[in-house]
């Protein structure tokens, strides 16, 4: 870190913050401009994380230099992590989709939608048993009953499967059921879900937050990967912006990012991400082309009758056109799929 | 709600989706103009939130005319709801200050403060026992322990306790103690939360998430009105935009906004806001100005030796200026303090 | 449009909200819900532009169901518009790259880059000569100077030129040495520049504004097309979102939107889009799998000496690998290149 | 200026570095820590302006420490700017309001309108002669008809008059009639028109840019001041963000952050910053309250017969009624009115 005193700074004021940081075990260099003296903190800024050096007399600003998580990141660790899931590995050199409905309405549709996607080419099955909606008075999920068809859909066809928990009281109960536990991007800084999630042990799927920069996101990775859980896999599905056309604006470029600085797998929702179904194949295909680890896809047999997410889940159809374009194209970015 | 067909739309389709809309108890009123079709649905469109209409032959997208909440709303109660919080009322004549450090971080530092900010003119003690913080690395709070010098600060002046709750298993916890639960912006859309908190009875003070819409944050407190708890406090806090000179940017034009559509009463938290002591100041008078109920400031003895958000905590002195400014502010504006 | 009523609006307030509609020409349609009255109205709501509706009695709001704008929708030509520009064709099978500096240094470093694009496959050279800056104190470009080296590159290898108007006493002259005008992000709501460019009858390529929706820039477009030309290119080029690891937030979705909504070309411009060469080669190999119509890249022989946009440059190896892999995927998604 | 070397960083890296900011006729100041070093770069950063200094080999990032701006800079003139425009002076004590119609539409409209405002209170009156529209098909203002209708009506008023210019070559034209000249905010970095605007050594109002940074809107102010006119009104108008119910969001705060970093005078637009004429009242107040310098208002004899932006003017009776109430709160922050 560094911090940078006002012009007017006194030699009183800032040998009082050298102090304070030679005290908190941090070393000095002290760097003196033609108007600004500078001071370098030298060693872990952590240990300074909940000092207001900004209050300090004499002091204009401070400016942090490394990046506040550490196991998240690449300096850590790095090589990439790959996550074993059953018999996939997400974050090597498959592409890997996940596919499956928005929300688990009924046996039939469940067990129909999963044999669907197994045979396009899915490597996960999604669907939704508990679901964070806007409004109370929209659809919430058929609870453990969705856990058991997702389970009896898992038998069948031998698909593992994600599916998001939003309750610290239902992590153990989702753990028992899902190879996947995903937090949805309303509880990306909902940190007792996160820690509770990351004890369970199983991977996790984090989903980015509306509004969440690219280092909070890491930091939430953070609080799974505090309580000894490695398997964390990012997915980015758009955040908040002024553009009305898209439910949100999804932010491919996340991806090369995130691959440059975490040795986390990242994968992308295009349907959240976009919130229409038409939008969601070109999606996919860039974000293949963008560099990510896998996709996660709302697929539903018959959307006109979904009960959550209709408008952006895609028909059968159109998900095995987009299977077979993205089957194509993997191998020229050296993905296998 | 409005149907908008496509242009091309053929009569069997216009057809369908009319029985459609009629078969799930609702009326249909057609419209057609020289190129489009609009089809109105008279009554409750709620009764249709989960179909997705969008997807079917010939539509070419619906428009929302009533909004999708109804408890919070000034159509279902045009009256201001009033909330007593012991002998202090929030939402009517009185402008209500509340005040106190970001965190409790010892015995000394809260009841200090909690003497400081009554003899200014606070009327509500606000103190964080639980910290939801971006890095794991960070203060966390010190739990129930803080919780209890919370409760002895309220014995020894008289001030009803604000305090935040991030976690369902922690509601039963800090009703016990609390006189108001604080329900934090990253937590406004964990409904799981907002239910448990409606339940306990108890004034919920909910602040606004840092990318929610102002009808997403009055859904969230549908949310809590949903099980029969109506003393909800709403409080702006600030949202996400591209401005870095601001933690957040405080939008004050929400409290007009939300004092017109609703009947729930609406303070300011502009220490969140902008993330500057120097900015809470004038601030504070313009949410005053704007017809805001209240504020939520932070206040602690010593900034510079604050755990968390030192950096935007006012020193006595300065809280003391500002309720001296807000007193005759109050009354141009038609409000006591 | 249609005009909704207030809950208690009177027979007479609805009476006198259709005589104005009627008396603007347009038809009426009136559908009386249980709790609100709405009104159709039938024609073209442009008649209707400035007409303060909301204010009248008893009006609680408009909504608008077809779009603002004409020339550059797909309803009005339902065709994609394809731009010859030399040999080149815009907007067709082709999948195009235009390349080039940032800004038009000296004649060695464009006749140098010019030569190296076209032999990686850059069909258009880019290079600004006028260039906005956000400081006074940046470098602004040579002006007149640079447009005759542009024009000399051009000579010698071919490629026609893209290059930046900013002001409309500049048009006419860069009309005369580019092939291609362009008016950048700032500038997209620079009316009379749009009209003076238009006026040239040369295509313009319309970079979207930083905080546009694709609503206003396809107003923008037809700003140009309203002086009879149609030859317009719109690019893609981010928006400004909270994100401060990218200097835009690439907002790829735009592209399969406007793909879907215009008739007009559409392209990507990845350097701008994410202010870092690291992130140009995902973000452009994504624009082609997206559906880009072509991308608008700087390329610069040595970015470490680059007079503006140095980080945000490719070298011009860097460049021809990309090159390669845009054209395995190109066929995939149904492009050449 | 603070260059952050990469970890790994070589000592020849670190030397080349150093030899290239020295180069620039800067300083050096090396400070290593134990992972990694920081070069402190001694002297005015404006001489690295156009140097990609983050693509030397060994670089890690650069962090600047110093705005980039200079005249409008609190640093380089203590005092604030107080600007005289006939007999007011904006930036002083006075608050000064300025007010009247969107557009001008006739001459009767504005003779009527300047009179009901300066009853009230306004000290400078407001209309527009060439109005920037997002879509060609709306009213594009009267040109310098308007302008004539402007000079007769300060004529009688003795008001001063403030319009926008919206191309370089009208800038002399306005300028023969207005006393101030406003540039609007999607002509923010229009930077020929502020050089144009500076050079006529008239007063010129600077909106802020729909997604303006406060720096960027300060380096806007920088390219008029660097033609010598050091008579810049700053102008908070909304910015752009994702929520619908504004038409921008007003950040108020960027009031009290321009007092405190330029001493240039900033005053407030809540007409075009909300949108609607209901919230122009309580926003009026509260920008007074925040320490603005003054407001820009429509307003209309007639909104609902407005042609353009009518929802959003006030009523004169609205109009009178607000100024009482400004005049009542303006001793109590300081200010005349």
């Amino acid at each position: 870190m560094i911090i940078v005193m006002q012009k007017n700074a006194t030699e009183d004021q800032i040998k009082k913050v050298c102090e304070m940081v030679e005290n908190a075990g941090l070393g000095v260099h002290l760097s003196r401009g033609t108007d600004i003296t500078i001071i370098g903190v030298i060693g872990d800024r952590r240990l300074l994380a909940d000092k207001p050096i900004e209050l300090m007399d004499g002091v204009e600003k401070t400016v942090p230099i490394v990046e506040p998580y550490k196991l998240a990141s690449r300096t850590f660790r790095p090589e990439p992590t790959v996550i074993k899931v059953g018999d996939v590995l997400i974050g090597g050199d498959e592409f890997v989709v996940m596919a499956g409905p928005c929300a688990v309405e009924s046996r039939e549709q469940l067990l129909e939608t999963a044999e669907i996607v197994k045979k396009c080419g899915a490597k996960v099955l999604r669907g939704g048993a508990f679901k964070p909606r806007t409004s109370p008075y929209s659809f919430q999920g058929l609870g453990e009953e969705g856990l058991k068809i997702l389970a009896e859909a898992r038998e069948r066809t031998g698909l593992p499967v994600v599916t998001e928990v939003t309750s610290t009281e239902a992590v153990d109960k989702v753990a028992e059921y899902a190879d996947i536990l995903q937090i949805g991007a309303r509880n990306m800084q909902n940190f007792q879900l996160l820690r509770a999630a990351g004890r369970t042990g199983k991977p996790v799927l984090l989903k980015r937050g509306m509004s969440a920069t690219i280092e909070e996101w890491l930091n939430a990775a953070e609080y799974i990967m505090n309580e000894g859980n490695f398997q964390v896999i990012l997915c980015e599905r758009g955040i908040r912006t002024f553009e009305p056309m898209t439910r949100n604006t999804l932010d491919l470029s996340a991806v090369p990012i995130i691959k440059h600085i975490s040795h986390l797998p990242v994968i992308v929702d295009p349907s959240h991400g976009t919130g229409h179904w038409r939008w969601v194949t070109p999606m996919s295909r860039a974000a293949l082309a963008a560099g990510a680890d896998g996709l996660i896809i709302e697929v539903h047999p018959n959307p006109q009758e979904a009960m959550s997410d209709g408008p952006q889940s895609l028909k059968p159809e159109n998900f095995r056109l987009l299977c077979e374009e993205l089957k194509k194209i993997a191998p020229i970015v050296g993905r296998s799929m």
